[in-house]
């Protein structure tokens, strides 16, 4: 009993919402008995295959199921990709093809192998069963569900409200998920807050295709980005993508705020709640500076992704650039095979847009050639190497021949 | 010009709202320059293949325009009709198997050729294209029309509102059915007015799935049945079939009241409309009787369904019963091997349903024995021929051995 509490505790970690909290405690406790396994199912949009923190948030949340019995099912909405955009939402959105579809699920195994565990996960497309409804059957799947549980949905009736258009592809969507649950007969199935709605249609069409089960609903909050207000999103910019160097990866954990860095503990990190609390204690305490803490965590989630030799290599060029003002170990570097004016090398080496932006900066003195401020802006470079530096992070190794 | 004004005057007759009128004119000025068709469609239910008067009033504005050019698609909906009613508004309509759809549809076409041309007549069923859609057809088809027009159509918007469940299959039927106009290229769709919503869906896909047209709407009024308050249907019973026998078309047509009468010649009536207006004239001044106005309208409606000779004799006959009080030519008739209790014989007969029913009718005078009236209870028929007569309209021959 002891041990059920304990795994329940972790289980709940960073949840924002569960529902059917029992049922889940259950499953963990047949798998504890007697090794029985279940169904848990996420859904990923596979128009996006660049995963980034906000999707670790609910991949690590299943591999942590799956130390006690899970089999995930990492579904790729396939099927509704290959239409496009009907809310008219995303102009952009255009229908993918199925050769696409194929490409962009197998650069998302590659990323979600790096958080689940690849024998105890299995992948999916929805195409599989959705591909087989006809009319008679989808009909059928309607009868289950109202118009007036549909415009229950916030975003629905908010919509409705503001006279924007909902079209009604997007009024089956729910039903299409909540289809899936019911072809994988699912156990739980994970998501945002976003999502509860759509998870509650899953539970009502378990019910109303006779499964013998509801499944539970188990949503993770949103992972906010960089900014620390807004959900990190790809389309936002504030984003980390796993598939990220190292140094990237590495500097962008440092950018965040001190604030945002708790959270990030919470819902990335591997420590316990209570290493956490201790760690958050001593900073308090001022026995801990926030910026080493920070670090802490930069460096257990770029070793999560990169291995700890890269890992560390990301923590050292940081330290190098940001804390001790040095030159990186790695920059880009451009040749020329004659002298080169300041402002248009900087132009070609991308340190700046164009000539005339490189003028203001020289004139602003935030321009260093070896690590000396230059003013000048007519300077020539002769031969020889130089590093060039923009501000404090852009370096630029020019060669002239 | 002065012809197809002519014809336009005639088609226009009795319709309750005609949308794209100007479309209508031209194809059939198309058809009287050139001889080119188009195509009118109206869908019927095959659950109810007993076809009335209610009936009539549209598929005898689709004689009118086959005249004029239109090949009829008289469309079964049969797809819908295997499934049941979703709505739960009938708990007694239950899904049709292919085999009754077939049976209903042929009773269909034998009883739609009594109005209809059969050479400018196609019966086709909407499972031909519907069954064939799949789930990425019928998004495609969603994604054509919003959640907020839909819930323009009235009686979604009354049920909403008084929380009256509507089911989402309901929400897929005005596409399903505007479908139909897509798949066989419609040019004018017919339909009762309360199937505005609908034709109107049928004109906004047909432009959506770019047919470069937009059907016609042509509503014609609902024809209020016997009582002359409801709509005429057979679950209120107050229908005439058209496949009733003639003898009781024409004492139903009989039954109707003097004002219903008019609404009757102006829907059903093939007299011109400037006949039935001065007949009109003639029975206000008392020329002409509104009984001899009913009997013509009678007898004209008979005579379509069965033939002159045919009304005529039910003309005969009901004018015997109703007009002169004489007994009719034919009635049911009973024979018994001995004497048998008078009230018996009448809930054998069935001319009253109980024996004390047939006690009260006896004692309140309701009963003749050979046009004399009995009021005795006990009485026992003996040996002989009789003709029992209940009230006005019902007869019964009773031979006893």
């Amino acid at each position: 009993m002891a041990q059920i509490d304990e795994i329940m505790k972790e289980i709940l970690r960073g949840s924002s919402e569960v529902i059917g909290r029992e049922y889940i405690q259950s499953l963990i406790q047949k798998y504890l008995d007697r090794g029985e396994h279940f169904v848990v199912k996420a859904g990923f949009d596979p128009t996006a295959p660049d995963l980034h923190l906000g999707h670790v948030v609910l991949l690590q949340k299943m591999s942590v199921f799956q130390k006690y019995g899970a089999k995930v099912i990492f579904l790729i909405g396939d099927f509704t990709a290959t239409i496009g955009d009907p809310s008219g939402k995303s102009e952009t959105r255009k229908p993918l093809t199925q050769e696409e579809v194929l490409q962009n699920a197998q650069t998302y195994k590659e990323q979600v192998f790096k958080v689940l565990d690849p024998n105890k996960t299995e992948v999916r497309f929805n195409s599989e069963w959705l591909s087989l409804l006809n009319l008679k059957d989808i009909l059928m799947l309607c009868s289950k569900f109202s118009v007036a549980r549909m415009l229950e949905r916030d975003d629905f009736e908010k919509r409705l409200k503001n006279q924007n258009t909902i079209s009604m592809v997007e009024f089956l969507y729910p039903l299409m998920q909540g289809y899936d649950s019911v072809a994988l007969n699912c156990d739980i199935e994970f998501g945002g807050n976003d999502q509860k709605f759509n998870l509650l249609v899953g539970r009502q069409l378990q019910r109303a295709y006779n499964l013998n089960k509801e499944q539970s609903a188990f949503m993770m909050p949103v992972l906010e980005g960089l900014d620390g207000a807004q959900k990190m999103s790809k389309s936002l910019g504030n984003y980390i993508s796993i598939t990220e160097n190292p140094k990237d990866m590495y500097a962008k954990i440092m950018s965040i705020s001190d604030l945002l860095m708790w959270r990030y503990y919470e819902l990335l990190s591997h420590k316990t709640f209570s290493e956490i609390q201790h760690l958050q204690q001593e900073v308090q305490k001022n026995n801990i500076h926030p910026k080493e803490a920070k670090e802490n965590l930069a460096l257990e989630i770029t070793t999560r992704f990169h291995g700890q030799e890269q890992a560390q290599y990301a923590q050292d060029e940081f330290r190098k650039v940001f804390s001790k003002r040095e030159i990186p170990l790695e920059m880009p570097s451009l040749s020329f095979k004659e002298p080169i004016w300041i402002c248009r090398a900087l132009v070609l080496g991308n340190m700046l847009s164009s000539t005339s932006e490189a003028r203001r900066a020289l004139e602003a003195g935030a321009v260093r050639i070896n690590q000396e401020k230059v003013q000048d802006i007519n300077k020539h470079l002769e031969k020889g190497v130089y590093i060039l530096q923009v501000g404090k992070r852009k370096f630029l190794k020019v060669q002239i021949d």
